[in-house]
């Protein structure tokens, strides 16, 4: 088959690899049906992730329709629609069994395009199919239920749950990529009076606009005014980070108000620095994380009953084989104005 | 009256000053019978915390007798033993209002000592009496109570609350000066497996000790070893930074293990290195405040109880008139194996 | 001054009585503007309070001017429009200072018309008042700031924060009534996946509907059938007591799913049965409970914002000299369809 | 092999029946080396559970080694020393995805002597034994670890964390039987200021005592007045019930203070009356549920550090086959002073 082969630093290429099969009797093959790419696959081919080996199929998000299933596995038939979760679950290890799935120490948590072969080819293998793959209800596009694969569960987990986001809070995300824009659709599951995204891109705090946001600021904006303004100069209740740079996190922890929360999403290359000076009075939670994906049953009910709206989020769509172009049209958002790009096989709808 | 009065960095000197009256009809002037000296007291001395004024009275814990009250005090009354709180609140601010008063928005939080004159006197005048001061149950000593005017409900509150230290949970602790083992006396109300106590003087690691600690560490010991040999090699499920140094907080980020807390306890004057390029994908909790005394009544009954065993942290008695031999002694803690120091009035017991 | 004065079960009259005077340093009065009437009042009246005495001023629910404050009042002003509380809070007490107001030990909780006079007249005594009154913002009307009084508060405290709401849920809530229908609005503020409001009144059904149930349920429609369809046969996450009364106290507790909450709303009169036979081994919470008021603030601010809307809940107005035609229409709901009555005085808007 | 039959209301007969043998490949054999009897299991014979069919083999807690392990188990391996527990966990199903296992959708749940063959034989089938076995650390004896099987669990899970016991709180525990002194032993982790055990049996009440009770009271004291007194008049913070019947219940809801905490942990057979009428103001939380049995890792780990202490609850051994003999004993508590008993097949140490 046709698989996303990353070769070191900088390179990839899209080339026969062999085909998945079933490795362990708790495997399902999966078909790919709809994939996208997601900034982590960006910085693995920017040689920020040692540990993704040569050769590796890159890719954690697909939906898909199960091929093969090994004589382990219950919860999932050949034929079904699924949803391929960036995080496996083993299902029996001491985080497995309180719903800490991303931290699995019994060889799942974020293994797919990581230290597996992944999901952007025209098959791939699951781990621990039961818990790793979820059966689609009916009524959910391929488009729709991709974005669950990761960046939903991920920007509610880590960013909007873990900062107990509340009725009437005002909310700073700083990064309106495909990440912060998710954080600001499920932070309005809990009905803020202000969410606030920051970006330097207009075209991305136009996009955040359109998705409800309350106020959409850039460099040349006095972010720090507009919320003492509305916070009776206490600052926000809330800071999501969602880029991943030292400088992006800083903002966060000096936007918070006492009592606050500072949740980190975003991926980091480099350590900040913590001002622990004026902080350590300041009674602030600063949480970090993997996603769990315990989310993705709920937010993907929530998508079939049509209570939760992630349209906006894809800007491109492309046949699976054109996956070069994406990866150019995704790497280069500033011109192209991507988000998600989403890959359909031949089997996607 | 005599105080001890800060003129400037470096400066203090046990002095005549004016005897304080009421100011506010909230107000409640209180003798000095017990107070003690605080390590932030050495860093009014040192010049890091500017916004003290020369001229300041110090001191912020005491334990005392009602001499006068205003009209609107209505919880305390003239000749009533009281524990005199680090923290004052107004009792109708927001904050306030929800039982985080070191956050208190009215003219209360940490006050005394700091920007009015505090509690290093022979009378001290207590602002917002009935939110301020508590009535002390009969059978409580002085110096027993003077503990709880600020490290006790410190190290509770912002030490083991915010980490929700759990049964069976292993908790380092760095530091094991006042805040430190008062961390490791309160910790011990949740029944860990093991409280972990990290400290270069061996003095205090004996104190430690013998107050419960599990394990004592030192420079020469692999704390890392350690830690993972009791932990399946996951890491504490809790770190308490009670020292406030950078390395000190960087030291307890790096042993916390996934999904666990790290709370800070420290006053720092410097800012620390957060490691997010490793702490990002952990599900770290990392928390910071002012403590609000919340937990002061429940502390104080539990200590009339006999349900709170203070003991050992008092290594030095004064009369209040050797005030300035008391912070000779209290600030060369490596010779004189100093922890809290506790000076008695005339009215002390 | 008029007032509407309780004179032993079943009788009431609206009739000249002295004009309120401070007592208390801490008290206020205030001019009535807006006024309404509870069903809490009804039961009074029906005798089934009987800590009430004759000659009581009945009324816990108003929107005024400040007209006298006494010496210890500082958040308040002559001329401050401001919402009085249900509930008087003391400040002091040990619930006041954790924010569990309506078990105020200090003389406060609900004392208004019922151990003092109430806010049914021209002019009241509010005890407290910098922790009873609550200044408007000036874009609120007093219309919708009375419901702020008593009726958003307690639905949202007792109801949906008792119950934990969440996104997703199925929310069961018995009752269409004004704190049903309350209900109704601030579940929403969790974006359930459906609420489903149970009322015999058609009437009261269509008000729910109008305002956002997503399934309204009446006696002939199949309660079980529909919350088991919609929840793959577990039952409703949550479910809201808004009656009162045991039978539905019970329906609640049968309809909720395992792991689920039942929270009562309701004032109860007499026993229910609780049927551990079958809830024992169903890992459910019952919650009860008096409101504190302690949302207060964060209501009037997201009604300020426009972030809670609180129209279709007042049914009819009436001028304050109009309280005997008022309690003849609010006590007969089923003829009237009266939900909440606002009676206005001259300053009332 | 032998085992102990169920044969309708009131029968029972240790007689032979055929060997388990693996039925699914999840599925492992184990030979009970320890196993107890359950108040349920009375329960049973008493006809109270009418699901439990004629024919069934009782029991569901043990201590075992390994014997059998089907081809999808991969945590336990044969000759291995585990602990079998009461709650069975399919590890996929909605409720085990997040720890609540005694909800298990899966075929797992309560099943044990239940709706599958119990542990009261030589040998027993434990299906899913990746997540309902749990391997014994080497310094456990299996008489301590046999009490980890259900009734620690399940006072720590259903009553002490359910109540949110917390350092000084008045905890009152209904009933001294087995249950309710380990709602005692795990009470103690959290530090209570008073655990107050109420029984008739001054044997009972004596035991408890032995345990730590810090006030035992039987049917001649003034609880009330206890508690009273004890608590500022306020009423106990937690109460406990630890029988299973409608007045124990109903005395639990009476005691509790505004504000607290009853945890039902009781195996209820009819319904109790619930005073709304006056609980309706109160803010009381009530908690029901069946044991999860997620804290087993947990109290295992605690055991083999010596930071759980055990000891005192079981009363008399006997040998496997004597299983007649124990149960005579165990059904006569009053005569016999008999709290948990264990038998021992030859392997049991």
């Amino acid at each position: 088959m046709k698989a996303l082969v990353y070769s070191g630093s900088g390179r990839r290429s899209w080339t026969d690899v062999p085909d998945p099969v079933l490795v362990d009797p708790e495997d399902a093959v999966v078909q790919v049906d709809a994939v996208t790419i997601c900034g982590t696959d960006l910085h693995i081919l920017g040689g920020d992730v040692p540990e993704v080996e040569s050769g590796r199929v890159l890719g954690h998000e697909a939906v898909g329709t199960v091929l093969q299933v090994g004589s382990g596995v219950r919860q999932v038939a050949v034929g079904d629609r699924v949803l391929v979760s960036c995080i496996s679950s083993c299902g029996r290890c001491r985080f497995c069994r309180i719903g800490q799935y991303g931290q699995c120490l019994g060889g799942g948590g974020w293994i797919l395009g990581h230290t597996i072969d992944g999901t952007q080819a025209e098959r791939v293998r699951v781990p621990y199919a039961d818990n790793s793959l979820h059966v689609l209800p009916p009524r959910v596009s391929d488009e729709d239920a991709v974005l669950l694969a990761d960046i939903l569960p991920t920007s509610y987990e880590v960013g909007v749950l873990a900062a107990q986001v509340s009725p009437g809070d005002t909310v700073v995300i700083v990064g309106a990529g495909p990440i912060g824009l998710a954080a600001l659709i499920t932070s309005r599951l809990f009905s803020p009076s202000a969410v606030i995204v920051v970006d330097s891109s207009p075209a991305r705090r136009e996009t955040a606009a359109a998705l409800g946001a309350d106020v959409v600021c850039g460099p040349d904006d006095d972010l720090r005014a507009i919320i003492s303004d509305r916070t009776g100069c206490l600052g926000a209740d809330v800071t999501i980070e969602a880029v991943g740079r030292p400088e992006t996190f800083e903002l966060c922890a000096d936007l918070v108000r006492a009592g606050g929360h500072v949740a980190n999403v975003g991926v980091h290359g480099a350590p900040a620095t913590l001002h622990l000076e004026s902080l350590w009075i300041k009674d602030v939670t600063i949480t970090t994380g993997l996603v769990d994906t315990r989310t993705t049953p709920l937010l993907l009910r929530m998508l079939a009953e049509g209570k939760l709206d992630v349209s906006g989020l894809v800007t491109h769509r492309f046949g699976l084989d054109e996956m070069q172009d994406a990866y150019d049209v995704f790497s280069r958002p500033q011109e192209s104005q991507a988000l998600k790009v989403v890959l359909f096989g031949e089997g996607g709808i």
